[in-house]
């Protein structure tokens, strides 16, 4: 086992509770002292994340913007900013949480405060984030749906409502349905124990992963295998980091083959845009892809689509991400464009149920020195 | 518990063969005998359902149509037919299943019997169903995604992939996410043993469904709740009835307050109009609806959203729909159109966290008697 020495520590509502009144101290310390109080937050966006040598992955950059209570917006920003963790000081003393969408519903009682979207309240748990080096999960706010599934020779403990740990081994003690993730995943919640697995294959569909499982492909090879139903929830990316990082196994990425599935790596391995604050904390660095390319299409014969306006557009994006600026990416995103299909993982299905684990799998796997 | 009779016999693939190829042997004797080979089906719209005066439930009428080899159209259709008879017949002697969209892929390999669209592939496997009375999942053919959840106090055994049976207490055994319902839950592969709960709630988002299990509403009211992930997969519906008929466990359908929710009521307590040749197989007549009505918008002031164009076309239709002939609904729908708003149910958190749990579902039970 890798060394888990990175391990995020353990986080306590008291310390989120005086972390986040340390903020507003300082808020209020401005405008005791006659100051206009503002916030300084990095820039969200793709042209103000940068490769962080140190860890590979990728952060934001130098580049800011500013919430101050000079404009009428930015005053009624600070003031929904103080309501927001007004609210969730209250969640942390009463051990309660509440999803995003709730948070919205619940601004419908602070007057002047409420929010205009769910959109708003989002970005704002978001900002919160950033200025305090905390996590959503440690504000107790967490997304509407999550439920990606892991099956595989992995055992951990969950913490119940009761406070008390329970041990389930995702092979030995799930359905076929697997091991359903929680949204929270952190050490305070779910421990990793022991595994006897080689490295983990995270599929986009659920089609894709319960054709491995039919197939016994995590049984033959000794993998996990773990759903990741669509684009990844952060509690999906942040158990294969902390599954990569404490128990050293690697991830294999297998899926689709277009610009969005293309972007799912991209938030595995090298960090999400608007999650780049977090990008140590979920991004794996180390993750390969085995999904379906440009090449693939070409190579396999498989049956397509025609790009669509928005592929098209998505790709062309791609190209100027400084997350795909490398030959493997270019050329791939390059010859998409040039022969305008995609391709799904489940067409591989056109040589039979048996070839993704007979051929196409085994044959990446062993490019990549994997099997 | 109530009486067991009318479960379901479990159906050995060698039945199913049985089966198709009985249907393959009645198109070659008219083939044989010098007639054009024909199959008949009833015709599956609004307009040709009924209701079952013995079950409860919405089944296909008396109109039919027709797919006959004297056009080119029918006679692609029957070759077609029996290429899918073909594969189906392969996967149960070799114990393999396969998405509908594998399926369709799979017909790459068919020439002139390749599908045009997975819509048409989808659609054969259920004319199959109608024809042959079987269930797709005896055939063997999946959806792509399912995985919704039960937390609560009852017991089931599921069969894993090497034929053993595993029992799992979906309140004791599972972490937070739940036990995840799979694709088939046919009593050959899942067997419905003890519960220690009063009714089933079953809850069209996530949000609401954590939100129910950390406000403890399970336990304070003995209750199984299930995550119906939107639109209810079939295996969902059918543990509905299951747990309803074997165990004879009441069900309340906790939705959000627009046209589509009232479609999911629907397809629960009625039967869906594209299932209705299964309605008894899957319907729950004595489902009662919690969910948020157009009476709820008014009566407890929630915050709303406007209705969309398609939200009032798919309301205008409910009203036609001989399912929602009931004083109720017409009421409700008819309310709805007229203040032009809808309501989901998180926004019962204007009320704070608990008020779903402490004010508004207790009502909502104790009006139907249930708590």
């Amino acid at each position: 086992m890798a060394g888990t020495r990175k391990r995020r520590k353990i986080q306590m509502n008291s310390e989120t509770e005086q972390e986040l009144k340390g903020i507003v101290r300082n808020i209020l310390e401005s405008i005791n002292s006659g100051e206009i109080p503002e916030l300084h937050l990095p820039s969200r966006t793709r042209d103000n994340i940068v490769l962080d040598q140190l860890t590979s992955v990728w952060k934001y950059g130098e580049s800011t913007t500013r919430r101050s209570a000079k404009s009428l917006d930015g005053a009624e920003y600070l003031v929904k900013f103080l309501y927001v963790i007004d609210f969730i000081i209250e969640m942390l003393k009463t051990n309660k949480s509440s999803t995003l969408r709730e948070m919205y519903y619940i601004s419908e009682g602070w007057d002047l405060a409420k929010f205009g979207s769910q959109g708003e309240s989002d970005l704002l748990a978001e900002d919160l984030e950033v200025i305090s080096k905390l996590l959503r999960e440690d504000f107790k706010l967490r997304p509407e749906e999550n439920g990606a599934s892991i099956i595989g020779d992995i055992t951990i403990e969950e913490k119940n409502r009761k406070g008390d740990f329970k041990t389930i081994n995702c092979k030995d003690d799930v359905g076929d349905g697997g091991y359903t993730i929680p949204y929270n995943v952190e050490q305070e919640k779910l421990h990793l124990k022991t595994h006897g697995a080689n490295f983990v294959m995270a599929i986009e569909t659920g089609g894709m992963f319960d054709r491995l499982v039919e197939n016994g492909f995590d049984e033959r090879f000794n993998a996990v295998l773990v759903h990741l139903k669509g684009q990844p929830a952060r509690s999906t990316r942040r158990i294969l980091k902390r599954v990569n990082q404490e128990m050293g196994l690697p991830i294999y990425v297998f899926t689709d083959g277009d610009p969005w599935s293309f972007r799912i790596f991209g938030s595995i391995a090298y960090g999400a845009i608007k999650t780049a604050h977090i990008s140590d904390h979920l991004a794996v660095p180390t993750a390969e892809y085995v999904g379906i390319t440009a090449s693939d299409i070409l190579n396999y014969n498989l049956p397509t689509d025609k790009l669509t306006d928005k592929d098209v557009n998505a790709l062309q994006s791609e190209l100027k991400d400084p997350r795909f600026q490398t030959e493997f990416w270019k050329a791939e995103i390059e010859t998409m464009l040039s022969i305008s299909k995609k391709a799904e993982q489940q067409s591989l299905a056109k040589y039979g149920l048996d070839y993704v684990t007979e051929k196409y799998l085994p044959d990446k796997l062993g490019e990549l020195g994997a099997a």
